[in-house]
């Protein structure tokens, strides 16, 4: 029924990734032919080393070391970039989409780093730029944000936006154990990289919120201007304290439109243990957005591996050759037409906060610490303070967790606490998320 | 940057949904005419009563009460139908696809029951039918199915797709409490209509489930034939067995493809208090999909409401928007290429099942029972029978959990357990999902 259009697809590496793509093109190339009138054949391939044994799904014909071959190929008109990195994935796409070509890509590093550039590119030549599979590839949460809740003004957006470290998190809380013994495990199941670092430091997450926060709020921030804190501080005396309290300890990447500017943020936060975000576990992603006019809603699945990735990649390959077809405009404005913008300073960030100070076990601690707290401003809202005589004269944790108060007044409160002589530690400041309460 | 299109909008009706659509495209006009280069006008409006006083948003001008002014508007290029019910609501859209004119729905009814005839219209006109909001309002779960995951061999969906019967659920689990006093509680806070038949019955839900059915499978399905169970059987002391079980009461529609045919029921089930089905609460939905590439997701927000029915619509009405000023085919293939199918049969069903009996409490029921489960190859997971001396001789639950076993063997042990003399009231089956464990 209907007519079928043909279209070339180029693709620039050949990873787990890339061999996922092959898949499952193979795989649906008869549905998307008969069903979606859209031929699509992959004309040429770009890999490292042509002489790799390859599976048998890609024939050697199709193999090149220069990814010029792909992206000036006459026959391509969709190039998918799917070798990660900076250099030279930029000046690759860069040239596609220069040549009026679309490309689909999976690279968020990319996109986080140089999207001002590539998406006025993609303007400018009339191509398309599609990236479902740079943001939890396992959700299609570019799509249900860009074509769902137009209608919507995003009120906020709570992510769990990095697999490893919910992974990590996980195991931390459900079966105890330390972080480090934790991410030795992940590494072995793959569940985490060989240098873990993008991941437990919250850049990968924040690199997400970045482009999170182009196209639900039309604003292009920085990640590196983000407040961005990691996973490496967060220990297993937290995550029982929390839990008695009634929290999760999740890494959440947040953004919020403020008076003041977009709040943007990545860092471990406590999240009330009977919400959803709490209970999504593993390498599980989750989004939760509110729309003035849709309300709250979540989004979860896998935002990481081979075969999420390919498929996400391949439901941009559909839509952009859908688009391409149609010789409709392929980029959508809203994500040129954006603000630049700095998020929300960070000492005007206000929220509520879990504290751990560990002091001597001897009287007037409590009262001390309280004081400081009343000096800023800040208003404590529960304390745990357990009875351990038998460790008297030795440290001891203090639990606070506090009402609302800004960043700047916590920051100040806690360089005093810190320097009292009865405090013998660094104290541990985890902010609290409410989440959409 | 670029260039503005203009699109006449006509609509056919103006309750709350309609009044939530003016609502929002007011407040959205400016960033729909400057980013997206579309600008929308309300071009008529087909009222029941044009002499009713209409909020301040809408001239009387632009009031009829004739749907063929709406419909044959030369200005009007697509049509917003929220009037609901299934006559004259056919008539009126098969005639604005017949002139080519796409058409918005947030008629679930409609599709349910007139979908082939309708979704064929619309591709023989080159129209579009767009259906956002008949389903889950609130999620953008058509638009996910369709463009998120055409990559994807769906092998199977569970959804909470009620939102009056998930809230009364909800509150018997949460608060204890009867069928009948919180179904009322629901209708005094408009969680539920003052007839709530099609809503508690399953009917609203088994509407939904097959229009999804022609999304993610490519079946069209009357839902009269698929397998319907409502909550009225549902009681107090089920949900407590259930939760001494571990398992929590939701009604769910469930889609697999299996080898017999597409299976497609609604009913009451058992799911696993530990999964996120089990958790979402209140008038909230929910639908869990999987995907053979993108792994399981799951999407839960509004099901209902004006804004939320309003924000679909007003979603789908800028799609196609775009769609036509892009001049491309406005109906998705899939929609209409389905394929014509019965739902596999009851009787093949395989799941596993909760079985409260009530029984005398005298010696030798538990083996009778267990007899004849053993006669029909059904095998017995968990059993619960508490000690109830202070009883003896009256009725007492007794509470059975299965393995998996076909819906034939049950229906038919059940037959043969009820007929027995000890067995004083008839009893309650209802069936375990564990979801994808």
């Amino acid at each position: 029924m209907g007519s079928t259009e043909s279209l070339g697809v180029g693709i620039i590496g050949l990873g787990v990734v890339g061999g996922g793509i092959i898949d499952i093109l193979n795989d649906r190339r008869d549905y998307f032919k008969s069903v979606r009138g859209i031929d699509l054949t992959v004309q040429k391939i770009a890999v490292r080393d042509v002489s790799k044994p390859r599976s048998a799904g890609v024939s050697s014909d199709l193999l090149t070391q220069n990814a010029r071959d792909v992206i000036d190929h006459p026959d391509v008109q969709i190039v998918i970039e799917v070798m990660g990195g900076l250099d030279p994935a930029r000046e690759y796409v860069l040239a596609a989409l220069e040549s009026g070509k679309d490309v689909v890509t999976a690279n968020k590093a990319l996109l986080a780093e140089h999207g001002d550039e590539l998406f006025e590119a993609a303007s400018t030549h009339n191509a398309g730029l599609a990236f479902e599979a740079s943001v939890c590839g396992g959700i299609p949460i570019v799509r249900s944000i860009a074509q769902g809740l137009p209608a919507n003004h995003v009120t906020s957006l709570f992510g769990i936006l990095n697999g490893t470290t919910n992974y990590i998190l996980t195991k931390m809380t459900d079966e105890g154990g330390n972080y480090a013994d934790i991410l030795k495990q992940a590494q072995d199941l793959g569940y985490a990289e060989a240098d873990p670092t993008m991941d437990v430091d919250g850049t990968d997450a924040v690199q997400k919120l970045s482009i999170l926060c182009r196209l639900a709020f039309g604003h292009s921030i920085p990640y590196r201007k983000m407040l961005c804190e990691g996973i490496e501080q967060v220990s297993p005396i937290d995550i029982v304290f929390a839990r008695d309290l009634g929290y999760t300890i999740k890494l959440l990447g947040i953004a919020k439109p403020q008076s003041g500017g977009l709040e943007a943020r990545v860092h471990p936060a406590l999240v009330p243990t009977d919400t959803l975000l709490a209970n999504i576990k593993n390498e599980f992603n989750a989004i939760e957005i509110v729309g003035n006019a849709a309300g709250p809603q979540v989004y979860t699945g896998k935002g990481a591996g081979a075969s999420p990735t390919a498929s996400a990649v391949v439901s941009d390959l559909l839509y952009q050759a859908e688009l391409r077809i149609a010789g409709r405009q392929r980029i959508n404005r809203q994500l040129v037409d954006v603000e630049a913008a700095e998020p929300l300073a960070t000492e005007d960030i206000e929220t509520s906060y879990y504290c751990r100070f560990t002091v001597q076990d001897t009287p007037g601690v409590l009262a001390h610490i309280a004081n400081i707290f009343a000096t800023h401003n800040i208003s404590i809202a529960r304390v745990i303070q357990e009875d351990r005589s038998e460790t008297e004269g030795g440290s001891v944790p203090l639990i606070m967790t506090t009402h609302d108060a800004r960043e700047k007044s916590m920051s100040a409160a806690r360089e005093e606490i810190d320097a009292l002589d009865v405090v013998t530690e660094a104290s541990q400041i985890i902010r609290i998320e409410r989440l959409n309460d």
